[in-house]
């Protein structure tokens, strides 16, 4: 018997039944059977000795291949198993693989979890296994043999026996047995460049209502030169990423045993948060919004009513029955609420548009792997509005919302972000409004408006939502992921659900447009966005602390540098006096890990001649100031939302 | 047989088994027979013709006794009952009795319910019925003769039901039967003094599940005299309540359909509290305090730990069950949220006093009978605050927190209260913590700051919570009711459970002592208080709209009014330029209505002077004001948070 294989540049060769990729690898070239690395077998990862046995598409993948990194960290993490084994006899194993970014394992040690301070033993006991270059050979072993390899592990046993065949593939090295991977270089020593990167508790199988596990993360790569960019990437992201310095300057903290995905604001992320809600209502009001407070919670029924509960159920929280026949809920949005109170009163077309807004507290349920620091939480305060337009006025409102964000993204300092405009797919009739009229009319209302402002945006068709077409402004994390920073959508069916009206010209009843729009997004995922473009060094008007005092001497100094503090802080400065008892240079390098904006120091000649030695964040060298000119620079500055030194 | 009867004067006298109250009366003297409407025998209220068949201690009622009221006030339930079974066929009947304050009865009319425009006619006919002076005799009737005469009425059958006995003891007027009142008078010509007052939705038997009944509010005396005074009284509250209030001035609305006890607040009242809140803040900022947002969700778990879902599960929502092993629970108390903030870092003596202070919303389950506009809701947001001290600074912090209670008072304007110190009951060792030397040190610390700060209190043993000492703040609302408006709270528990802890001097752990205190209480009911004391005549600095601008004509004097709202918003003042097609005199009435500090008609003389014609809100005439010096004045006011004119 022979079987057919189809390469990716579409040619066909004939071979025996149950050729190994190796040899087919080593049939096309001697340069390509020593490159070989595994194969991709019709769509699936496999090892170079699995022998095919059918006709089908292969590609032989070599170190170049994107899919060759999958195997080598798969490999990798086999090998750190075997080497865990070896080296931690009570040690239980969850679960284990190669990720999009690395690999990990799931371990759970009865004599206590591994630290990050065990890492460099592992690492160091890993590297040996690699350097005797075992053999990896693809196994068939019975549920029972590989129950025996794991007797006692809770964990594996319910991995064991979750799976469906007798014959369980799997891959064996010496000793060592385990499963679950898609395909395994052959050789131990090929995946000898790596790197353990730290440890983090995981839930087992992600609830939280399981034992949590101790993860070890880790990396692999075929060249050293890549893992070193890697680690250098991954340096790069943690020195921004919100989580690492939300710790070290104390903005928040999440504690998953108080409740997963709901941020404690420390007084300094609190005071960043304050100064960040007073300016964005004070921006919506002068711009004709009205702010109000809204329930967070309603009767079921308005939910259903909106088309929440129908098609949101799955991110809104669990209905709590009061118990007199009132089920309440949870907001997952504030439209409804913001449509009560429009509603509340009649309305004219003399009015519109009426433009609502609030910091809306919403809760949506994540699930608990997803959650991450305060860019994914499951309580969050939006800064919601919501104006309500005739349809001719859709135009010259979407361009107010426009300006309104343009300018607060220049008070923030924020330049690195695209437009996308998001238009329905006129194919799918099931997925969008049927209304061709409302669609075309519209969609051009908002490309005529970008095009006006001279903006650059790109086009999506297909990625509206369901009630209408929208703008998106899109930035990326320092994890790299994907956020939607400010969003103004048109809904022509809210008001349809709700029966929103309000009377004409003609002394009749019309029905109006909604439109949502965020600015800011909530506040949870604007400051971690701020935190990591800022690197945590906060211009100065948002800078938790913005001046800090050091007396040289603290007998001599201490009068002018309270007489200096009283100054600042009645100008309205947030200023701290470092009283301690420490060395000046302690106390000023703190204030620059503190990323503090101005840190003062005051001495004799400072005291004499009424003036400060000033050092701004990140430069090397104070500068002398005049009091006076001091002061008034930094109001200045804190009343233009100037970066420091701009 | 004889039975002995016992009077208030402690006098005893014999009469026969039998004996009515009236004959008993009339055996005294020839005018309290006269004078007689009722008794009290044995604490239970009877009337005249009752048979008294056993020994006991009888008051005999006058009009001048308190529970006289309640006689008069059942009998002319009893009237309106049977005045509505005559009028309206269809209609059906739930309770209707005496109250506190008047009468009620709550009926639902097949044809539509009646309305505030029928009393008028409801009155007419009661009136006829009280003229008829027919007898009301008390009879025993069973539950077929009541259901047969209350046939096809729901409720009635529920409560007829519901009745124990099997002869049922009821009061007849000719054809009419009712039941479930104490005692009535005998003639229905003695309720002829009385008032039909309103008519509101009431839920069958309170429960909103339950269909909305329409109760009407009515009252009723004994002289003409008492009735006109508390028609009076009730014109005044209703002009004082913030409910009335509320909608007049647009503040705020509930709508049970949506959310029972959870208030809307329009753009009037939103404004209101945002100033408020932003005060408050930057006041508690000012004296020490770090504000934080913390969770308003949390694990079931902590409020396990802290004790309130064994003490206080009444009032807490029902926990949600996540689905991962997670009960969230919506916090009914910021405390526990608060404790993990102390928590999150190890605290040192040096840092203490530490001052955590959050606007903290909260959510407590209360009856839906008993929630009222802003004053009783379900949702509420606290100004609440908690400093972590050492034993020995308990007193210094209580005079911090006093200082900063009486200068917010004085912003506010706020005169009429009176401070209660609380302390235990010794004797009583289950209800409070035991610890001797706590309570005596703690208790006279307190009391010895009061008396260092010169103010007046009152003593109120076995008020205090179970946790320690407290100092309340007590005022009035418009309806009577007494609200707590400040409250500091010594607590030596909270920290045992939590195991809080800080570095002492010597290096050891201690316990710090907790102090709950809250300046302002929540903002629902801080607003709802100064609503009331202000009777809606906002202060500039609070008042929704500080200026209202009234052009004397539209095309002539509209420029200098447009560049006068600009100068004004310039300044920070929240101004309002009425630019309809209405007439003068109209748009200055209105302006009053709504209570705006300040209405500046502009016309030619005012645009060559550059003057304004000021009218301060409550005043008749108004007066010509050089434009900067009002607006100076109007930017100072606001400034030192003065009333208007003062």
């Amino acid at each position: 018997m022979s079987i057919s294989i189809e390469f990716p540049d579409g040619s066909k060769k004939q071979f025996d039944d149950g050729v190994s990729v190796l040899e087919i690898a080593k049939s096309i070239s001697t340069s390509l059977g020593k490159k070989a690395i595994a194969g991709k077998f019709n769509g699936e990862l496999v090892d170079l000795h699995r022998a095919l046995k059918q006709d089908g598409k292969l590609q032989i993948l070599t170190a170049n291949d994107d899919d060759a990194l999958i195997v080598l960290n798969d490999t990798a993490a086999f090998l750190l198993a075997a080497t865990l084994k070896a080296a931690y006899p009570k040690m239980h194993f969850g679960e284990g693989h190669s990720t999009a970014d690395g690999f990990f394992y799931d371990t759970d040690n009865e004599d206590g979890q591994v630290t990050v301070n065990d890492l460099a033993d592992i690492k160091a006991q890993m590297q040996a296994l690699v350097k005797a270059n075992g053999e990896i050979k693809r196994v068939f072993v019975s549920k029972d043999e590989l129950l025996k390899a794991f007797a006692g592990d809770p964990y594996k046993e319910s991995l064991i026996n979750a799976e469906s065949g007798v014959q369980i593939p799997a891959y064996q090295l010496g000793d060592f047995v385990d499963f679950g991977y898609r395909a395994l270089l052959d050789k131990a020593g090929e995946a000898k460049i790596f790197e353990l990167l730290s440890v983090a508790g995981a839930y087992w199988q992600g609830k939280s209502s399981n034992p949590m596990l101790q993860r070890i993360y880790a990396t692999a790569f075929y060249k050293q030169a890549d893992l070193d960019a890697d680690l250098k990437r991954r340096a790069e992201i943690k020195e921004r990423d919100h989580r690492t310095l939300g710790r070290e300057l104390d903005l928040f903290f999440v504690d998953p045993k108080v409740g997963a995905g709901l941020p404690y604001w420390m007084p300094n992320g609190s005071t960043i948060r304050r100064t960040i809600e007073r300016y964005i209502i004070d921006r919506e009001l002068a711009a004709g919004y009205e702010h109000v407070y809204t329930p967070i919670l309603a009767n079921l029924d308005l939910y259903k009513q909106s088309g929440h509960w129908d098609h949101y159920r799955e991110d809104m929280f669990p209905p709590m029955d009061m118990g007199d026949g009132e089920m309440l809920e949870l907001r997952p949005m504030n439209c409804p609420s913001h449509i009560q109170i429009y509603q509340h009163h009649i309305r004219s077309y003399r009015e519109l548009p009426i433009r609502i807004a609030e910091l809306g507290m919403m809760h949506r349920y994540e699930k608990s792997g997803a959650l991450s620091g305060l860019q994914r939480v499951r309580e969050m305060t939006l800064n919601d509005g919501h104006t309500f337009v005739t349809p001719d006025q859709i135009q010259d409102e979407f361009k107010n919302i426009l300006q309104l964000m343009m300018n607060v993204y220049e008070d923030f300092d924020v330049t690195d972000y695209t437009f996308r405009l998001s238009y329905r797919d006129p194919k799918n009739t099931e997925k969008y409004f049927d209304d061709d009229e409302m669609w075309n009319k519209s969609q051009s209302m908002l490309k005529g408006a970008m095009d006006d402002l001279g903006l650059d945006y790109y086009e999506a068709e297909g990625e509206a939502a369901f009630y209408g077409p929208k703008l998106d402004v899109q930035t990326k994390t320092a994890l790299g992921n994907d956020e939607t920073l400010s969003t103004i959508q048109l809904d022509f069916m809210m008001p349809e659900k709700f029966h929103l009206v309000y009377t004409g010209e003609d002394g009749q009843e019309h029905r109006p447009v909604m439109i949502h729009r965020g600015v800011i997004s909530t506040m949870e995922r604007f400051i971690a966005y701020l935190t990591e473009i800022y690197k945590g060094a906060f211009p100065t008007w948002l800078a938790p602390t913005q001046v800090e005092i050091i007396p040289v001497n603290l007998d001599l100094h201490m009068d002018y540098a309270e007489s200096l503090q009283k100054t600042l802080a009645a100008k309205g400065i947030r200023v701290k006096l470092d009283k301690r008892n420490e060395k000046m240079g302690y106390k000023i390098r703190e204030a620059q890990t503190q990323k503090v904006p101005y840190t003062l120091v005051v001495g004799d000649q400072e005291k004499n001649d009424a003036t400060v030695s000033v050092r701004a964040y990140g430069s090397d060298k104070p500068s002398t100031e005049d009091l006076n000119v001091f002061v008034d620079a930094i109001v200045s500055e804190v009343k233009n939302f100037s970066r420091t030194g701009k």
